[in-house]
Order: structure tokens, then C-alpha cells, then sequence
């Protein structure tokens, strides 16, 4: 089973479902980012993973829908609405879907495993809990009308600010009130094989792991756990991982991710160009694996995916 | 200023902006149409005569907007979505609007201007009340799953089900605890003359006369009250309010309008068609008006227009 964020486990898993059967992979998803916009529940996490998996996502832009259609958006802007989070108009159909399911009483679970076999995914989608969890971050400068001290939603701070201002605190509402959502411990209790994907270790992995009986659940599997960098070369692939992890006062690179997860995982992947930091990670008390990472082709991401299967301690 | 439902009073209002000053006309919307769907809150009442007013109705279909798209509704039913109730893309950007604006907490009154400025929509525009007032129909018979005495809400009776169900009863969800929307007694206190709009007298002008303060209003200028018959030759002209007057004891006729009307308005316009009923009117204690009242075109939407404003007592 999988620990995902958003692209680079969608596309780890798009990996993973090249090498196994995909019924016999489980993915727990990051909700942290979940919000509320426009009365419509967007799951942006939960939703690149099953546009990804279904072959319908955007490889250009990493989020939405290929193809996609701007007449709603494009509609909104002319009504002087808020358009700074673009929703395409299939992705929208997406939310709405969820929403109104929501509101008839299902649960995440359950909307999200509909969404699922709507797009013919074959991988189980669970999201990390039925229950809100918000990831909020505190902004260590000014940013236009927001002082120094701001505290923001994930998407205000990675869209409508363009994750462009450092954060000096992450934070994750709900999650100590926040049950794992059904099947997760489970699924982590089974596993033959837990892999944690190549997301944000702060604010992708991070609300997992902030869910009480997650992050212990991992640590009973420590040896079972497998990790991915998302830190190549001291840089993230995409996103702002490796400024948050500064901010934050970690270290940006493989050795930094590997004392985010020191606790929790027993060997982390790293990329070839890392491959002089080996030492480093395994200072950490993890085994560090060398391999290509970088997953620019679908076969390298199935490379990826066989690695990790095979790289359990 | 005018009491307004949907199709039939937005032709009278563009009527009437054809010969006064859009400015100087004030409209109360029935808003017991309202819905949440897909989490969004949609006004079919206010929407029509804002696209109607701002030049972008469907003449065609009655409600929503000309030369709308499709995707999002397309792809809903494609994820085996609620598609009863079409929503095109267009017509979706107003609902989302409205939705984030009434989140934020703006009053529907508020989002209500806002989205007839962003239509360049001359008219006043109020909603009855920005107090949720939900229309209800209790079925006299067996609909699909629906067993007779089922309570629905609006659209559910007139979408979902076509309308083609017979009710034996209707209710106004939230009116006795509404107040007017601000500026609406005002408007009926100070208006030169007040126009009841060619509207379902039960299920259109109902609900606003079903509020506390709002009837009364009208009563005490009932003089200076004039009330166009959405019935013509015994038949509405769109929607169920010949049936619906039948089902709930009333006649489909002017005269049955008349009757509805009796201690609001002083005086019924009624169509040529209905020429013979005159005496009937009056019988109820309303002048009648005789006059061509179908708004086929906007020369005879006007010609109505001008006639009402004519009509006062």
C-alpha cells in the first residue's frame, strides 16, 4: 500500500499499476488541502491521483482534466467572481458530483471510491479520513494584504500566492480530532509492503502522519516502509518542498528527508544524483537505495514501481 | 414597482424598461424556488429575470442563458451525477458566484445587485427575502417512487417531475419567520403604482404574499395595484398554474385569479381572449382591463408594459 500526495504519487502509482495488479494496491490520500470554494468540495489531492490513474489528467499543467474546457471559469471572471483557483469545467463536474454526494450524508470514503470506478480506476483511493483536516500555514513575511503571522489555508499559500512566501509553521486543524477513514489501519496493518510516495514530506505526507494512529501504525512497519525522496539534487521536482523544508529548519536534500521519516521508515529511495549523500540518509538510521527517480516517461515511472516493490528491507 | 416570478414577469419587466427609465422600476423576486444543488444556491426566479433583463435568456427554453455549453453537465452524467436539474456552464458561473458570496456572508439582497450590475441589468432587483422561504407541494397521487402525500420541494414538482403530478396542497417553508428583504416594504410603501407580474398566483406571487408584512403592504395600496392574469383562455401560457388552481379549489380562469387577488389588487388585466369574463372580475371586486396581455414580441411585451403603467385606478 501507498502513502500519496498529489503528482508524484499519482504518477509513482501510474508506475506501480504497470508492474502489479492494480486491486492489489492500496493508496491513502492527503485531504489536507481539501477546501471549499464556491460551496464545492475540491479534494485537490484525491483528484490528480484519480484523473492520473483514469488517464485523464493534464501532463502539462500536473492538475486537472486534458482537454479541458474554460466556459464556467471564463464566465465567472466576467461576473467579477473568484477565479484564482482554475476549475475547469470537467473538473468542476468532479465537484459538484462529490458535493452533492456529501451532502445526501456519504461519506469521502465513499464518494471517492464512486469517483474512482466512475473513471475506471482500478487502485483502491482512500482518503486519509472521512473527518476534516485542514493543513494551515503561518507566513513568516508580509504577502500583499497579509501581514507577517498570517495564517492561510494550503491552497491560499500554494495558488493564490504561488507558494512564493516563506512559512516559518505548518499546521493541520482537525487532525488530532481525526479518525483514519475506514480501512486504513487496516490496510497498514496488512500491507506486505507500505510505500511512502514521492510527496511533500510537510504538507503532503505530513497530514498522514498528524492523523493519531497513522504515523504509529507506520512505526510498527518501520522495516516494511519504503520511502521515496521528493528532493533530488536538493531540489523539489515540483512545488515548494524544498523551501518549506528550509523554512522549517530542515535540511533540503535526501538527508533532510530522511530525518522527516526516521521514524517511520526503514529505507528511502534516492536519486542518482544524490548517490554521494547515501551516507548521509543511512546516518539517519534509514537504508538508502540508489536508482533514477525522476520519473519523465511512464516507463521510468514503472522502473520506479518495480524498484520500490523489490526494495523492501 | 412589480412582484415578480419567472418567464412571465421578466417579458413584462423588459416590456416595461422599454418605455420608463429601467432605474425608476423596482422588482420583488419570489425566491421560494430556490434550491441548494451540488451544494451550490440557485435562484431560478431571479436568475431568469436577470438574464431576461441583462439580455441573455433563452427564448428558446425559457430559462437560462442563449448559446450556452454543456461540458460541465456532460461530464456529470458521465460520473453518474444528478443531471435532472440542467445547469449549463454559463448559468453555473452565477451559481458559484452566488454560492461564494452568500459563504462569505454576503445577503442574497447583495449578491442579488451585484449579479444584475455585473449584467448591466437597469432594473432594481430585490429577492422577496433574504430569509430562506422554501416552496413545498404535497402530491395528491402517486409519482414513480413518491407516494401521494409526499412533500416536495418546488423543483423536485416542477423539473424533476415535469410538473405532470397532481398536488392537493402548498406550503411556504420559513415565510412566517421571514422578513422582507430591506428595501422591499419600502419600495411598496412609496411606490407610484405596484404591478402584480403575469406569475403563478400560488406558486410565483404566493410565496411573497405568504411573508409577514408583504401582503399587508399590497393591501393597503390595493388601489394602486395592478395585476396582469398569467391565465388566458382558461390556460397558462407556461408552467401548471391552470392545473395548480384547479388542484387547490380555485378556477383556471380569470375570474380564479381574481379571486387569488381580490384583497391585494384593484385591478386585473386580462387578455382579449378572456373578454367575457369582465363581469366575473368585477364580480370579485377588481376592474378588469381588456387587452392583448401574450408577450409574443418585445413591441407587444411593451405595449403591455405601457398599458399597465396606464392601468392604475
Amino acid at each position: 500500500m501507498t502513502l500519496a500526495g498529489g503528482v508524484g504519487a499519482a504518477r509513482l502509482l501510474a508506475g506501480l499499476v504497470q508492474v502489479v495488479d492494480p486491486s492489489s494496491v492500496t493508496a491513502v490520500v492527503n485531504t489536507g488541502d481539501d477546501m471549499v470554494l464556491h460551496g464545492l468540495h475540491i479534494s485537490p489531492d484525491v483528484d490528480t491521483v484519480t484523473y492520473t490513474l483514469g488517464g485523464v489528467s493534464n501532463l502539462d499543467t500536473g492538475w486537472g482534466v486534458a482537454g479541458e474546457t474554460w466556459h464556467v471559469m471564463a464566465a465567472l471572471e466576467n461576473l467579477g467572481g473568484e477565479a484564482w483557483f482554475r476549475l475547469g469545467d470537467r473538473d468542476l463536474a468532479t465537484h459538484l458530483y462529490r458535493t452533492q454526494r456529501l451532502s445526501q450524508g456519504a461519506t469521502l470514503s465513499e464518494v471517492t471510491a464512486e469517483l474512482a470506478r466512475a473513471r475506471g480506476v482500478g487502485v483502491r483511493l482512500l482518503p486519509m479520513s472521512d473527518d476534516p483536516v485542514r493543513t494551515r500555514l503561518t507566513l513568516a513575511e508580509t504577502a500583499g494584504d497579509l501581514p507577517a503571522g498570517s495564517d492561510v489555508a494550503f491552497q491560499d499559500y500554494f495558488v493564490r500566492l504561488g507558494h512564493g512566501v516563506a512559512v516559518r509553521a505548518v499546521s493541520f486543524t482537525g487532525a488530532d480530532a481525526a479518525r483514519p477513514a475506514p480501512g486504513v489501519l487496516e490496510a497498514l496493518a496488512a500491507a506486505e509492503q507500505i510505500v511512502i510516495c514521492p510527496s511533500n514530506p510537510i504538507v503532503s505526507i505530513g497530514p498522514l502522519l498528524a492523523i493519531p494512529g497513522i504515523g504509529a501504525a507506520l512505526a510498527a512497519r518501520r522495516d516494511d516502509v519504503v520511502a521515496v525522496s521528493p528532493i533530488v539534487a536538493g531540489a523539489a521536482l515540483k512545488g515548494p518542498a524544498d523551501r518549506l523544508l528550509v523554512e522549517l529548519g530542515h535540511e533540503a536534500s535526501v538527508a533532510g528527508v530522511a530525518r522527516c521519516y526516521a521514524g517511520v521508515a526503514g529505507t528511502l529511495v534516492i536519486d542518482e544524483a544524490d548517490a554521494g549523500l547515501a551516507g548521509a540518509v543511512e546516518a539517519e538510521g534509514l537504508r538508502a537505495i540508489v536508482a533514477p527517480t525522476v520519473m519523465s516517461t511512464p516507463e521510468r515511472a514503472a522502473a520506479l514501481g518495480r524498484l520500490v516493490l523489490d526494495a523492501r528491507r
